[in-house]
């Protein structure tokens, strides 16, 4: 039974072991939230990598073999420091989100039938992940084209409870109207934060409103397919154990937003000294 | 020429500094702005004391002669702590904006005649301030009734620049509706949280909209009376000095989201490192 661990600023990585949990029903997870240095999304690089190292540091500690960074600005700022430091392998999710926006751009569902020529492709993200570019690289690897957008809204948004509000949809107008005008020609959306899956219906119905309907890559689903693609280097042998839960701050609220985003209940979340 | 220092975990707590230099010109300034662990208002009490006291033991280090604690979440807190720890004088936000609402709302101007009778307050924060009971617990003292609303999506908008925006407007009328319904008879607000000086315009025609026009405490410059209050212990000599600006990241966001708040450019921000 593998031992994976899932790390993310907060609570909106467990979108994507909300993912993971049923494509690899028989590992043991552990998932850690760095509540009490949220948000990553305003901070800088160096900043962050530090962040990310001692958060990686102490669920190696806890006996993890491979460590899935559900956080898109982690993963932009952070991934190379993350790779080189530790002896597990580690899954970020930006390049699975840009593979996945690459497929479905040139190999679009039957809903909305694309020439496979029009490769071009619009992310929505925090302020530091777009800052750092990592999208931009990872989609021009692919041959993509690439338009960003910061959303510096959503997540507050999100965290307020307010997923389907007319408030987030009137900040949705502005922020894809935008996007729009300066991109046309776009066909594909990532959701380039883990708290965006939860808006993804209302993103739907604006993108309608505004006569412009996008196929849209859920990058959390993405990064739990290219980790369990991972696993044949694990033994899966064992029955399922419920995941171990830790954050650094804010239990109370880890726990009742968190369920939201894992889409059951939280068990017990262990309260943890990462210092700073 | 006293050395005083202002502290915030971002640059909010430049509006009290603003209030500050015309009140106290021949001071030395030091404003230390956290922001690797900003924000505060979603951390624990244990989480901020603990920034708090190492944002302080750096401004004693820098000579600091009085600390100004220019930050609603900290002055909540943490200003037991700071006092205890401190061997200058510590003034937070939380009790002159309290003191001012208490005047204001028994001796009211001549635009909203009061019964001295109706003592009632409306306090807007963010949701650790409300949760810390900080502002109930300074205004029983002064024998006011308070009702407190928590605001978390304020600071996003307004770091977003929105301060002029039809959506922050939406957003101010759904909150300030909600407070006013369960709280009809209030006729002072506090702007509880620094940030909120440059959504007062907004504030004010929101609540004329409404058909409820407040007497507006501004907590910043509440603070400044108050800081200026405890001075004549110190000598006031020299000349004026411009104010040294530190913070812990994002320096260039600090430089330019800052001269928003502190109503002029500022120079020259140094990047500083307290761990965490």
């Amino acid at each position: 039974m593998p031992t994976i661990a899932v790390f993310d600023s907060g609570f909106g990585g467990l979108t994507v072991l909300r993912a993971l949990l049923p494509l690899i029903p028989d590992a043991r997870f552990l998932y850690l939230g760095d509540t009490a240095r949220l948000p990553y999304g305003a901070k800088s690089q160096q900043t962050i990598a530090r962040y990310a190292l001692s958060s990686a540091a102490f669920l190696l500690a806890q006996g993890a073999q491979m460590l899935v960074v559900a956080c898109n600005t982690a993963s932009a700022l952070a991934l190379d420091e993350l790779k080189a430091a530790l002896p597990i392998p580690v899954i970020g999710v930006i390049e699975p989100g840009a593979q996945a926006a690459n497929a479905l751009a040139r190999h679009p569902s039957s809903l909305l039938p694309l020439p496979s020529s029009v490769a071009s492709v619009l992310v929505l993200a925090t302020a530091a992940t777009v800052q750092s570019n990592a999208y931009t690289k990872a989609c021009a690897a692919l041959g993509l084209t690439i338009h960003e957008k910061a959303c510096p809204l959503l997540v507050p948004l999100v965290e307020e409870g307010w997923t389907d509000h007319p408030v987030t949809a009137e900040v949705l107008r502005i922020y894809l109207a935008e996007a729009l005008a300066e991109a046309p020609s776009v066909q594909t959306l990532v959701l380039g934060c883990t708290h965006y899956p939860l808006i993804k219906p209302l993103i739907e119905r604006v993108l309608r409103e505004l006569g412009h309907p996008l196929h849209i890559v859920d990058s959390a689903a993405a990064t739990a397919i290219a980790a369990a693609k991972v696993l044949p280097a694990f033994s899966s042998e064992g029955e399922a154990i419920p995941p171990t839960f830790y954050a650094t701050d804010s239990i109370e609220k880890f726990q009742r937003l968190g369920s939201a985003f894992l889409g059951q209940a939280l068990p017990e979340v262990k309260l943890i000294d990462l210092g700073g």
